[in-house]
């Protein structure tokens, strides 16, 4: 028997209970005439205690043996501390050790297994099994679960019904890259892994299981950012029979239900809605972080003719009012210039207006706009006294992505994002298309699958691009939680859309025949969701990347470098399946 | 709003109710003056009735013009039926149409959506959404979700930690084949998906996570038999700090609370455990199933030297004991005789003794056996009159599988394998190691990470074929529904494994490097288990095989029919994934 308790669970009431611990050596303290080891598991950690006026020398010199994260197994009785750790739950108590056994040895770790290590992002990646054993991290694993297993006992409480969809599935043409999977047993051809379970969902609603959901592995061959993994998690749900309004009520329903069982955060009344439309005028964003409000104020048409080239020639100007920010210190403007002409922002210059407690203005244009001139844009902005203004300039496109990158910046210095409040949104109403310059086509802003507004399916012929997405996603705190959209069900309409898209009826056909085939038999109407799990746990977890709430995560390069994979396989394995390495 | 009900919860006390159904037409009975539809959807079938005493007559045209299958929309009132249908719990009541919606028409199904239906297997695979419509289907999917949540409950409950492991990982040389999947990133490299995650969960041993499990997909590149798929599901565990005891007590819960849950069988006292020797000798097979006894006779000493040739050149001679079956007519005879020889089986031919009530014997070799002899072999195998004895004679190979069929045929015949009769059974102390006479070397009978029973270690360095592994398997009812063993965890006797199975050390180091050095940094002792959910959910189901449990099988071809997968990818996708195909 390796233990009869576990480290994190012995109390003072223990105290004269024999009892056996296993566990990996945190540290060693040794005095010489005593000594300590923290012995920790995955509940906790509980001091043993060496003392040689009782501990037979053998054993002392046993324990002086073990070094940092060796294995142990230690017998003895529980005593209470003579000075007491508050800091840890089993601190009121110590393990005065009759028996000590090394059931393994440890190298010396190559970082230190502390919240706060000493390895570096690429070593602790190789060494994962080590870093897995850090308490931040273990913190998100188990996290997790946790998150897990609340998932699915709601939703089967809501009587969803769990379906494993297939993952060596069929290659399509539309959306990110495919992994792929060569077949032996039919040379030439190919599995591709799922980038989601889309069509199968859709096809389940089709057979009649009305409530689906999945926490379902998903497959992505794309570059990575820093937030993206090849290899990411889904949960994934359809209704059938309903309608944009049952849909959101029922996952608001499960969020609420993680926010209150794994935040303990309960939310009164509906969580906001916005359009798309307005989110992109208020926020710039289609996943706005609500936390803090400092929309968007356009002023293009308030600034322009004062002679200002920059503001005159541009496409859009627009800006934002930061409230309290008017004592900014020049170093701290500077800042602000800085950041907004980082490549990744990309603007060429920053206006700002402080408004004085004077009801004066000071501006970096006061060359070109006089005090009342300011005083007009201050009112537009609803800027008191105290306040300061940011303004961009440029085109549309990349004024309105980088105010909104300004914005976030500003909310962060003003302490405006903390990561213990949550502020979920319902983002709707999208657009169905996005037209693409290069390629001369629409694509599916959300997927082909995605049926328009009612209202709008008119425009299919006359103006594709105003057509309105029956989608939705759920935006937490800046964060894109979770997306889905009523699907379209109708044989006819959705040949449309793959017209509109480009498809001829035989390249659908050869794509998607199985689904179009699928709507000749009763499909009835039906939507759905899908959530992020890594992101949302990421989220509740406080992380800032998914990284370290997934076990064994996978690096920018998409490389394991722990398995070192992916890695050559032997040429009889390139031969049994009838492909060749194409040398270039 | 497309529902108030579905179409299975109305009783007699909702009569009067308005309400609103949505589903998929059953059937249509038209009298003329009268109609009935039967609705159906995932929860049952309600009868719409119309009538034109009071139905409009653009209603009942209404209603004639749907079809089967399609997917309409009914509002109406309760009302009683005057004759009632006490085989569905709807039976009771039927609904007076007011308004009808069709939602989704549809073409005729290309098979009846019954219980028993037309549609061959092929066919049924084509057009699955459909086939997954019919109950015997439905129901084998529901009760898979079901036995989902039940494991995750109860592992949960015994602090379980769920963790996804990573689907793309790197292909071993070791097992059955890999599939695999060309990295873009890394020219000439693939990834590949795990058979299982069994180093993923050692590793999280190592990191200390203590409990694990998952429900996990696991992939095998193999010629396919008629119940393996190249995509099934494990439920994986693993614990460190345990020994076999307290492994089997743990799963043989999880297994007792399955039994209850899902069957609501209980069972009294511990599972039978059966070493794999006495398995073998007793039954001729590492997963007997113990409904029934019927076990072997090992005759080899008893009947030769009787100038029978068949038996005194033969290796081995066993025979069963079919109780009651001596009154078998010739008839039946025969077709046990053209059972054992049927080419899957191979005997050359069957023996068989007739335990005649007076005490006299008739058997096919009474040349060379008299009455005293064949009262001997009776003794021998327990017999009384009216008893039947089959014996078969070969080599020790083909005759133990062989007469292991005969046993399961003639368990079989006498209705012992009753599909509602549970018999679970531990099998423990399997060989370590199998010998390959073809490459002249050892394989590993579990895994290369399964460990030794202790006390054999020593046999490493003089007989390896007898080593015991330290494995056990869970067997109910003649199928093996888990397996797993204590692990290694020590590099040394890791890397004797690795020699004994033929790997260098620079291979055993390519391939298995990350664990022997995980092993290096304080491994505690573990071991786990592995569960076929397939397997399991088609025998709660009563099925035979474990297509019908899984929502979207591949065929015998691990072929997807209904999507057409695999299939081939276009030569832009070969390029970048620097892939050609290899047209030999």
């Amino acid at each position: 028997m390796y233990r009869t308790n576990n480290c994190g669970e012995l109390r003072i009431e223990h105290v004269g209970r024999e009892i056996v611990l296993s566990g990996w050596v945190q540290k060693i303290r040794d005095k010489g005439f005593m000594m300590w080891i923290d012995l920790r598991d995955r509940y906790g950690i509980t001091q043993l205690i060496f003392d040689e006026t009782y501990t037979p020398k053998e054993l002392m010199e046993k324990a002086r043996g073990c070094g940092r994260e060796f294995v142990i197994k230690a017998t003895g009785t529980v005593v209470e501390r003579s000075s007491k750790n508050p800091n840890i739950p089993t601190g009121d108590i110590e393990i005065k050790v009759t028996e000590l056994e090394i059931l393994n040895k440890s190298e010396v770790p190559p970082f230190t297994i502390e919240d706060e290590t000493d390895g570096g992002d690429e070593l602790r990646m190789k060494y994962r099994y080590l870093d897995l054993r850090r308490n931040p991290v273990k913190k998100g694993i188990l996290l997790r679960h946790k998150m897990a297993q609340e998932v699915r006992k709601y939703l089967d409480g809501q009587g969803f019904v769990e379906v494993e969809t297939p993952v060596l599935i069929k290659s399509t043409p539309e959306g990110a890259r495919d992994f792929v999977v060569p077949s032996r047993v039919h040379p030439g051809e190919f599995y591709a892994l799922p980038q989601s379970p889309q069509t199968f969902k859709q096809l389940l609603m089709v057979a009649g299981y009305d409530r689906y959901f999945q926490i379902v592995k998903c497959f992505r061959d794309e570059d990575l950012r820093a937030d993206r993994q090849p290899e990411f998690t889904q949960i994934d749900c359809e209704m059938a029979f309903v309608e944009r309004e049952d849909i959101l009520n029922t996952f608001e329903g499960l969020a609420k239900h993680m926010f209150k069982t794994i935040k303990n955060v309960e939310f009164q009344g509906d969580f906001p809605r916005m359009s798309y439309q307005k989110a992109m005028e208020l926020y710039g964003s289609d996943k706005p972080d609500i936390r803090f409000d400092m929309h968007f104020n356009d002023l293009t048409e308030t600034v322009k003719g004062k002679n200002f080239p920059v503001f005159d020639s541009a496409e859009f100007i627009a800006g934002i009012c930061a409230k309290g920010c008017g004592e900014y210190t020049r170093k701290q403007l500077d800042e602000l210039v800085l950041f907004v002409q980082k490549p990744q922002i990309g603007s060429k210059g920053l206006v700002y207006v402080k408004c004085n407690e004077d009801g004066t203005f000071k501006s970096t244009v006061d060359k070109f706009y006089n005090n009342d001139d300011l005083k007009i844009w201050a009112q537009k902005m609803n800027a008191a006294p105290g306040d300061l203004l940011l303004v961009l300039a440029g085109t549309k496109k990349q004024t309105t992505s980088a105010l909104c990158e300004l914005r976030l910046e500003m909310g962060e210095r003003l302490g405006l994002r903390d990561k213990n409040k949550f502020c979920p949104l319902w983002v709707v109403d999208f657009p169905l298309l996005e037209w693409d310059e290069e390629s001369k086509r629409f694509f599916a802003m959300h997927h082909p699958f995605t049926s328009p507004v009612k209202e709008d399916i008119g425009l299919f012929e006359t103006n594709p691009g105003d057509i309105r997405a029956n989608a939705y996603d759920f935006v937490v705190n800046g964060v894109e939680v979770g997306g889905g959209s009523i699907r379209i069900h109708d044989e006819k309409l959705q040949s449309t859309m793959f017209k509109t898209l480009g498809f001829t009826p035989e390249e659908a056909q050869a794509q998607f025949g199985f689904l179009l085939n699928a709507f000749k038999y009763g499909a009835p109407p039906h939507g759905g969701i899908a959530f992020g799990f890594d992101r949302w746990t990421a989220m509740f977890a406080g992380n800032d990347t998914i990284r370290d709430v997934i076990a064994f995560p996978k690096n920018n390069a998409a490389k394991d470098v722990m398995i070192d994979s992916p890695a050559t396989i032997s040429n009889e394995q390139l031969k049994e399946l009838s492909i060749k390495i194409d040398q270039k």
